[in-house]
């Protein structure tokens, strides 16, 4: 069983340790977090080993009434691969750590593509994370717009990507962020950071992206314009993705109109914490002029990159190749809505 | 004098009642509602006759002790051109009174383009109202693109146009519209009709255009790429820009960072409800990758038709040429912040 370490508790670690925990071939062998909150009481009810990412606030976790199962160091000493889910930033100083106890580590798409040598997307390069002992698990965004991409280059040729990325203001948890009621460009310089991430997946790619922040907290929504090198009917698009497990196509007669409705499907579906971790495109949108392929998609920030984390740990670790990786995660998680 | 009558005297009605009481050339003859709500009172305060656009709710006017000047018939009768800033599609029933008393007739873009024989564009297309009786102002959207588009087509030639458009879920007192904390593909095909719009004003332009509802309720939000006809530097475009009287390029210096901060900037600024009849341009995004030219332009749904409106009478009428009245217009409005 390969043991996994959880650095960094909060939105997506707790999602990465579910998702360990129902893999067969791994187990979590605890989860590190900075301050006793609710995800920490949380994570020692689901029986996580819990360890304090900074010793000097161990005594906190005591006060909290919070068993501490030992330090940082210990946990990291002792796994087998480390995936960082700290805050953006954080990754980059917990490196030496790693480098340390020579842990092979996963870091998220926060951190800086050149903290290491790989950028990872389990669709469109898994087998470059073999030859890695850093690998970084590219963003929400980048992670949406690469599934996308990786089908199209592969049956029909991209020419260029232009994509608009209105992305929720925080997640719902982070009530410090806004706007309120306000439409951002953001950055307002062009491109946003999001089309050199991806040029990160695929090195040869023309691809440019605008980025605004809106009110809404549940996802992010991309307007995609994908022009190909050969004319396509949009029959075929749909059908080429329809093929991909983690793109789900929103059928019309479920009358889901936007995120809301998504997140309320997912919920009903009986979903952990209601997660969507695919690509939600809406099927009506999928529309080609000449060689223009356009299409609305919805991306789940909390929880798209989940199992491509889950991925890259058998990645990294040569555990499994990317065919029989993605088929275990899809099927232990039930993605494929 | 233009004696100008106003069917529908709302967000847009309103508007350009003023707009028409500053210009040398124009005179209210009246306005009229079909309710008496706040805006009525406030008609009456103005000292703009007021009169009912439904006969039989003449009464609910005299229970609220509100004036009436007589009937929608009267006024249309006595006036030298109407305009129509009646709710989308009560245009269309108000034709026939038009053309039953030969009053030349100005529509929003609400109505169907093909109501009229000619959509207006004050930069693009001025001329051709001057050979027709009914015409139709284009939406806020569709003008804000024109005049965009027109200068680049002028200078540059341009190959296509792909816009996604963020918008406004509903004017700030439309109090029963949505949404709340969500972003919607809306509508979720492909184009949104904003393109066809435009080609109501540029007949062989090649454009896509996507469309979204977002929960804000000041401005809309452009994401704008036009591929030119020949490379061009970020900086000519703004130079270009820069000439347009209603594109107003918003310095970097003045820490603009959204729609918010722009209308208080107008309303800091003493315009008249903080309208922004301009488009706003953030100059920081004007960019160009090769051919693709990238921008961001704030779209002020509320206002930045009125000039429109105005040019929009002396066209249809004859009254003067586009440059003379453009200027007229700015000059009264104090256009070009």
């Amino acid at each position: 069983m390969i043991q996994v370490a959880i650095n960094g508790y909060g939105t997506i670690g707790k999602r990465v340790a579910d998702a360990v925990r129902a893999q067969p071939d791994m187990e979590v062998l605890g989860v590190a977090k900075t301050r006793p909150n609710f995800e920490a009481e949380t994570a020692i009810d689901k029986g996580f080993p819990l360890y304090a990412a900074i010793e000097e606030r161990e005594h906190l976790f005591e006060e909290a009434g919070l068993d501490i199962a030992g330090s940082v160091d210990e946990l990291v000493a002792d796994a087998d691969v480390v995936v960082d889910a700290t805050p953006s930033g954080i990754g980059a100083e917990n490196k030496s750590l790693y480098e340390e106890y020579e842990t092979p580590a996963l870091y998220q798409g926060g951190e800086d593509a050149d903290l290491v040598g790989v950028s990872f997307n389990a669709r469109s390069n898994f087998e470059d994370a073999a030859e890695a002992d850093h690998v970084r698990v590219v963003s929400c965004n980048t992670t949406g717009l690469s599934r996308v991409i990786a089908p199209l280059r592969e049956e029909y040729g991209v020419e260029k990507v232009r994509a608009t990325l209105v992305r929720r203001g925080g997640d719902p948890g982070q009530t410090s962020r806004g706007p309120i009621n306000d439409i951002l460009p953001n950055p307002v310089t062009i491109p946003s950071h999001h089309g050199p991430d991806v040029e990160t997946i695929f090195d040869d790619l023309d691809i440019d992206t605008l980025g605004m922040k809106v009110p809404a907290t549940l996802m992010h929504m991309h307007s995609l314009n994908v022009t190909l090198e050969e004319e396509v009917d949009a029959a075929d698009v749909r059908e080429l993705f329809a093929d991909e497990s983690r793109l789900f196509l929103i059928p019309e007669h479920m009358a889901i109109d936007g995120s809301g409705k998504l997140k309320e499907y997912a919920l009903d579906a009986g979903r952990p914490r209601g997660d969507v971790w695919e690509n939600a495109i809406w099927e009506e949108s999928i529309s080609t002029v000449g060689r223009d392929l356009y299409l609305f998609q919805g991306i789940h920030q909390e929880s798209d990159v989940v199992p491509e984390n889950i991925d890259a740990i058998r990645a990294v670790l040569g555990a499994a190749d990317a065919e029989e990786s993605i088929e275990t995660t899809d099927e232990t998680l039930g993605i494929g809505l």
